[in-house]
C-alpha cells in the first residue's frame, strides 16, 4: 500500500493508471475506520483492479458548534487496517490544499437535500457534496462505495453524479451492525456505557416498524408514532427526526405505497446518531 | 469531423482518446460562430491531439425575460464553420438529456460572482458554471479555451476549476473585434444600423480609459466618470454597469494599483453588450 497526501501526486497516478486501462475503484471515508468501512473496502476491492481509499474529515460538511474540531482520528491504526485489506493507495490529504484560502466553490443538489438531515443540518450535504466532487476529480475512480446507513448522502451523491454527468457507478452498501444490532459509526466512541445501552433503541425501534409493515401497516403516522414511543421511552435518546420518505425524492409520505426508507436520528447524551431501514411494498 | 449529439457518446469517445494518451483540447460556445469563435478553436487546434467543440445554448444561464427564447442559432452553418478550422467532434447536446426532469445539481463560485455582471444576472454565473462542469465531466479535456470578452466568466471557470481540482488548462484569449473595434458577439445580430453605430461607444470608452490610464491617471473615480460621460452622450445606450476591478477577485478598486480590468455593460436598444479592457500599472 502506497500513502499519497499531495493532491498532485494522486492526480498523476489517477491519470497514469487509467491511461494503463486500470479500472480504479474508490472509497471515500473520514477516518477512524471501524468493521463497516472494511466491509466497503473489501468490495471496493472486489470491483477494481485498483483500490483506493481516501481519509479525510471534511470541516465543510460540519456546522457551527458539531464535533468537527473533536471527531475520532488514528491515522496510524488507520494505515494498518486499509492495507490488511488489501487497499493499494490511501490518500490522505491536508485541509490546508483541500481548501485553500480564498476557496470559494460549492456543489449544491437541491431538492433531495431538504428533508431529513438537512433540517437540523443545513449545509452539510453542500459539504459533502463539494467534497465528494473534489475527490472525484483527484482520485478518477470508475466506482465509487458508500454505506447506507447514510441514506440521504447515498442518494445526494447518485442524484449529483447523474447531474453532473461523472461517469462514475455509485455503489451503496448495507449497514453493518454491531452484534447487538447498533449501526455502526465512528461516533459510536463517544457513548458511554448507558448511552450505549440506549442508542440499541433506535434499531429496536426500526425492528418494531418493520413489524408492524409486515402485518401491512402502511400509515406513516401510525408507524413514525409507535417508532417514536421506543424513542421517547429512553431518557438519554432525544429524538432529532423520524421520516418515512420515498426512497428516490425523499419526499414525506403519507402512505407506503412505494419503496419508503425510515430514517430515525436523535442525540444519545450529546452523541448523534442516525440509522434507517428500508420498506418495499412490493415484496 | 464527426457530429456528436448523445452524451454517452462522447463520453466513450473523451474516455477512448484519453485511453490512447490523446490530448484533448475543447472550446464550449453557444454556437452562432463568428470570427472570435473560430479563433478560439484555431488555437484549441494547435495546443491538443484532439479538438472537440460544443454547441449549446444553455438554458440555465438566461434569466427571466432574457434572450434565452430569441438567442441566434445556425446549425448547418455552424457544423461547416466548425469543420474548415480543423474541429474533429462538434458536440451538440439536446437540452432535454443535458437538464432532464428533475435535475437539481449546481456548482456556486461565490466570491468573484459578486459583482459586474452579476448585479443585473444574479443567476447567470451559477448557470455558467454548471453546464461547463457538465461539459468537462462529458467532454475530459486536457484544455479547454475561452474568450476574454467574458472576463467575469474567465476568471470565475479559473476559480471553478482549481477548487473543484479539475486537472485542466484553462486557457483566455484576447477579445477579437470588428475592424472597426466592435467587440464580435453573436448578439450584434440583433443591432439595427443606428445601435450597430452607437454600440461603438463602448469600444471608444474603453480607448479613452487607457489614453488616461496610459497619462498616469489611477483615479477609477475618475476614469469610470470619463466612460460614463462618453457612454451618457449616446442616446441608444443605457449604461448597465461601468467598472474597475481588481482582475484576481473582481473586487471594485479605488485606485489602480495592481492589474485591473475595466468592464462595461450597457444595453444598446435591447441588446446587451459587455466589453472590457485590462489595466496594469507595472507595464
Amino acid at each position: 500500500m502506497e500513502l499519497v497526501t499531495s493532491i498532485q501526486s494522486m492526480h498523476d497516478l489517477a491519470e497514469r493508471l487509467r491511461r494503463e486501462g486500470k479500472v480504479i475503484c474508490f472509497v471515500p471515508t473520514m477516518g477512524y475506520l471501524h468493521q463497516g468501512h472494511l466491509i466497503l473496502i473489501q468490495e471496493g476491492k472486489s470491483r477494481g483492479d485498483i483500490l483506493v481509499v481516501s481519509i479525510f474529515i471534511n470541516p465543510t460538511q460540519f456546522g457551527v458548534g458539531e464535533d468537527y474540531a473533536v471527531y475520532p482520528h488514528d491515522l496510524e491504526k488507520d494505515i494498518k487496517l486499509a492495507e490488511s485489506v488489501g487497499t493499494d493507495f490511501l490518500f490522505v490529504p491536508t485541509v490546508k490544499e483541500m481548501y485553500p484560502e480564498s476557496y470559494q466553490t460549492f456543489v449544491v443538489v437541491e431538492e433531495v437535500t431538504k428533508n431529513l438531515c438537512s433540517l437540523s443540518r443545513p449545509t452539510h450535504f453542500r459539504g459533502v457534496t463539494t467534497v465528494v466532487t473534489k475527490l472525484f476529480n483527484i482520485v478518477r475512480p470508475d466506482v465509487a462505495i458508500f454505506g447506507e446507513k447514510d441514506f440521504q448522502q447515498l442518494i445526494t451523491l447518485r442524484r449529483m453524479v447523474k447531474d453532473l454527468n461523472f461517469d462514475i457507478e455509485i455503489v451503496g452498501m448495507p449497514i453493518y451492525r454491531e452484534e447487538d444490532g447498533l449501526a455502526m459509526s465512528s461516533r459510536n466512541i463517544y457513548l458511554n456505557h448507558d448511552e450505549r445501552k440506549a442508542a440499541l433503541s433506535l434499531h429496536y425501534s426500526l425492528l418494531k416498524a418493520v413489524e408492524l409493515f409486515s402485518c401491512g401497516e402502511r400509515s406513516t403516522e401510525r408507524i413514525i408514532g409507535e417508532v417514536s414511543r421506543i424513542l421517547g421511552a429512553e431518557k438519554l435518546v432525544t429524538i432529532d427526526y423520524i421520516c418515512i420518505c420515498d426512497t428516490e425524492n425523499l419526499r414525506d409520505l403519507a402512505e407506503i405505497n412505494t419503496d419508503a426508507v425510515l430514517a430515525v436520528a436523535a442525540k444519545v447524551g450529546k452523541t448523534r446518531l442516525i440509522d434507517n431501514v428500508v420498506l418495499r411494498p412490493s415484496q
